[in-house]
């Protein structure tokens, strides 16, 4: 039970011995980048999942699968898009004992598995909007250092893609997406911003990009997702196209939006201290664990009490874990604390008695529920934990910018930083060799807190014309 | 509008069709095999997913997910398993521009990706059992016909891989599955048998294996899962072992529990008929559809009682779809019969007025239900439909099989046979000449009906030791 690395000062230490800690994934598997999705982990991604489902459909989205394998000749036809991914992808060359004619590409993301699909799925002004998504596992050959759930080789992956009948529609459907993921957002109690990409790192064949960053520690962010409007970029080599309304043929314009498993690594970065991984209540494996404490004169009270307290919250529509094994309690309160549980009920001989729990939140507040009112009592005591969690995620938030005025300024930058820039690529790369990192681009939504007008770029001084940008330093 | 094909004298073609005008799936996607999974037929795939999960966690097994590539040298490791499968693996041997240093299979199936990570999970007694699922695609090189759902490239698969502290733990494990498999089958309504394969049909690397077999007319069999012991059979090669309470270390018996997108494409095979697919309740994509039937005299009365009814369903927590597009009614009741939607609620001017709608299930029994008593009626008439359903499945189950006492009596077979047979590999493939099928094993549960006993073996004569056995044609 030795301490944890210091989160502020050797985070990605602190990072790994969480998930390690909280075993939310196994790293031994024998391939790089590659991890086992423990049962404790896969129950945090199957409760993220169900918020992203839940969202997304709300916005008349439809889950569908297409195949994970694309043969080449799909794979090369935008060619921004082929140029971006031909050096990260793995390729199938070989079924059986014999070579393949059209070897495939595992997908790295299901653009070019889609659309010839779409193709004779749109035919009409009558077939759009199409809206479906699909939640699958991506592939990509990653040749920087590996990290669990922030940049692995097998990707938990979301991906919404649509086809919409003009320019003005995909741009609306990129609205609706970026009020989708403030919702999703709020049920992981994640703030973060909405950034769109400068020309230079958007992605591979869209029009333009939003990012969903998130600043996680010091200058320090992760993109948590993105949001791509894509015009006819891909409609026009994929054929996508309708017959209007006045007869007339027309290429779709598309978007797509994309959510990773960073969601789960940003959950951890974001809640978590010196005791562990903290789960908000919507996306915790367990909310409660309920903890008998034996005695030598407590007999089989604490535990009888702890079962009861255990099935009811259950029956109730809660996830439950009753820890009945032979550690001592401290060691449970260790465990449970570094795994991120909301809520701790302990059960000892005085609480057996007075049918009266103890129950302690990950944030350390204490309070007694009475077993008879449980299941009014729990619920609450999880959401003053969840009102609690998301306003100490805020303050940070709000504390993790700052305003650089000059590109001197910007060195040692121990917060995400606001610079005034011209909009030029030149100013903008000198601006990512001031802070050792990235422009992230110009904030889609408006910033937290108010910063004032930009005033000159913080690079070549020019006065007009000149936005806030983001820049930090992306894991 | 055609009619489809004769499902009696052309089963595939039946299949194929109503498959195709259900829109469970779109096989245009430009790689053989490997099909797209729809809106219309995902919801179905989902709500299948539902039943497993809820019922192999109703037997302490908890889902997890390893990665989908294998390195070679793990795959190699049980000799009888590679032989299995190496000409149908699907081999990644380039990432990104450069060649793999240790290839990758694509997983056929999981044990290989399990195993080593079990040898650590696995250290005492303490650690036993250990269930675990995961729901995941699977990947084969196909080389004969493909058929959606039947035989697909890439498959979309339920596995459960357990370790247990000895042989008898292992047994009662496949004994739980069954149980588990029987829950699982009553919610789809598909009648089967468990058959434990003959020995040289067995998994690679089993002791031996059990298998879910449904009769689907004629002399046909689809296999829907299988469940396999393999003793110590992949425990030695992978060094899985633990520390037992009298200190020694002892190898751990494993089973596995499989089943595929196969049980879809059984559910259309086996309550299809000639309007096309029947879906049971608990698993249709829609539960209900809701069609406004418009008249000069009708008004907006007809929509607005139907969108009523569609909302008041919903919030209920049925699945309802309104068809409120532009098609005559009959269209739409031709396309949701052969789509398989178990009820369909009319609304007329009649309806409208007063406020009592028709209801016809996909079995043909009409009936009127009160709108103001719509949220009990409803369950009710589903309730009634998934009866019906499954004892016209059974009816038809109890007219599949029909015993043969020779070779001879095989040839020709228009029902699944039951044969009495001796044991020996030598009968077993004299009876499978006989049928031109396969000799699928001996009954591992009680039979449906009274057959007596087996009497002298089918091929040989030798009266001693005879078992019945079940011999088809698997699809």
């Amino acid at each position: 039970m030795a301490d944890l690395p210091d989160k502020r000062t050797a985070f990605m230490d602190w990072y790994l011995a969480v998930v390690d800690g909280a075993q939310l994934t196994d790293k031994r598997y024998p391939v790089k980048g590659m991890n086992v999705w423990t049962p404790y982990g896969f129950r945090a991604r199957r409760n993220l999942d169900g918020v992203l489902v839940r969202e997304i459909e709300a916005t008349s989205s439809q889950a569908v699968e297409f195949p994970a394998l694309i043969p080449s000749t799909e794979f090369a036809k935008e060619k921004e898009h082929i140029k971006g991914f031909d050096a990260q992808v793995y390729w199938v060359t070989k079924g059986g004992l014999t070579d393949l004619d059209v070897p495939l590409v595992l997908r790295p993301t299901s653009e070019t598995a889609m659309y010839p699909i779409f193709a004779v799925w749109v035919r009409s002004h009558r077939d759009l909007p199409l809206n479906v998504y699909q939640i699958v596992n991506t592939f990509r050959y990653e040749t920087k250092t590996t990290r669990p759930f922030i940049r692995v080789r097998e990707i938990h992956f979301f991906e919404e893609h649509t086809c919409q009948a003009n320019e003005a529609h995909a741009t609306e459907r990129v609205r609706s997406n970026l009020a989708a993921f403030r919702r999703m957002a709020a049920a992981f109690a994640l703030p973060y911003l909405a950034i769109r990409r400068p020309e230079w790192d958007k992605f591979p064949g869209a029009f333009y990009s939003v990012a969903l960053d998130a600043p996680i520690g010091e200058a320090r962010t992760l993109q948590l997702g993105s949001i791509h409007h894509y015009r006819e970029n891909f409609s026009r080599p994929y054929e996508i196209r309708y017959e209007a309304a006045d007869g007339t043929q027309q290429y779709v314009h598309q978007t797509t939006f994309g959510l990773s498993e960073r969601l789960l690594g940003a959950i951890v970065a974001v809640h978590g201290d010196a005791k562990g991984a903290v789960f908000p209540s919507a996306i915790a494996p367990y909310q409660v664990v309920v903890i008998p404490i034996p005695g030598t004169e407590a007999g089989e009270a604490p535990l009888a009490t702890a079962t009861e307290a255990a099935e009811r919250l259950t029956r109730h529509g809660l996830r439950v874990h009753l820890d009945g094994g032979d550690d001592r309690p401290g060691a449970k309160y260790y465990r449970w604390e570094l795994s991120g549980v909301p809520l701790r009920l302990e059960v000892g001989r005085r609480e057996a008695e007075s049918r009266s729990l103890t129950c302690v939140d990950r944030l350390g507040t204490k309070s007694r529920v009475a077993l008879d009112r449980l299941e009014h009592e729990v619920p609450e005591r999880l959401h003053d934990f969840d009102r609690a969690l998301a306003a100490r995620a805020q303050a940070a938030f709000e504390q993790s910018f700052s305003v650089a005025r000059s590109i001197a300024e910007l060195a040692g930058s121990t917060t995400v930083r606001l610079v005034a820039w011209c909009g030029s690529e030149e100013c903008g790369h000198a601006i990512e060799t001031g802070i050792d990192g990235a422009l992230l681009g110009t904030p889609e939504e408006p910033l937290p807190g108010s910063f004032g007008a930009p005033g000159p770029c913080a690079s070549c001084g020019a006065t007009e014309g000149t936005r806030w940008a983001v820049a930090g330093r992306p894991l």
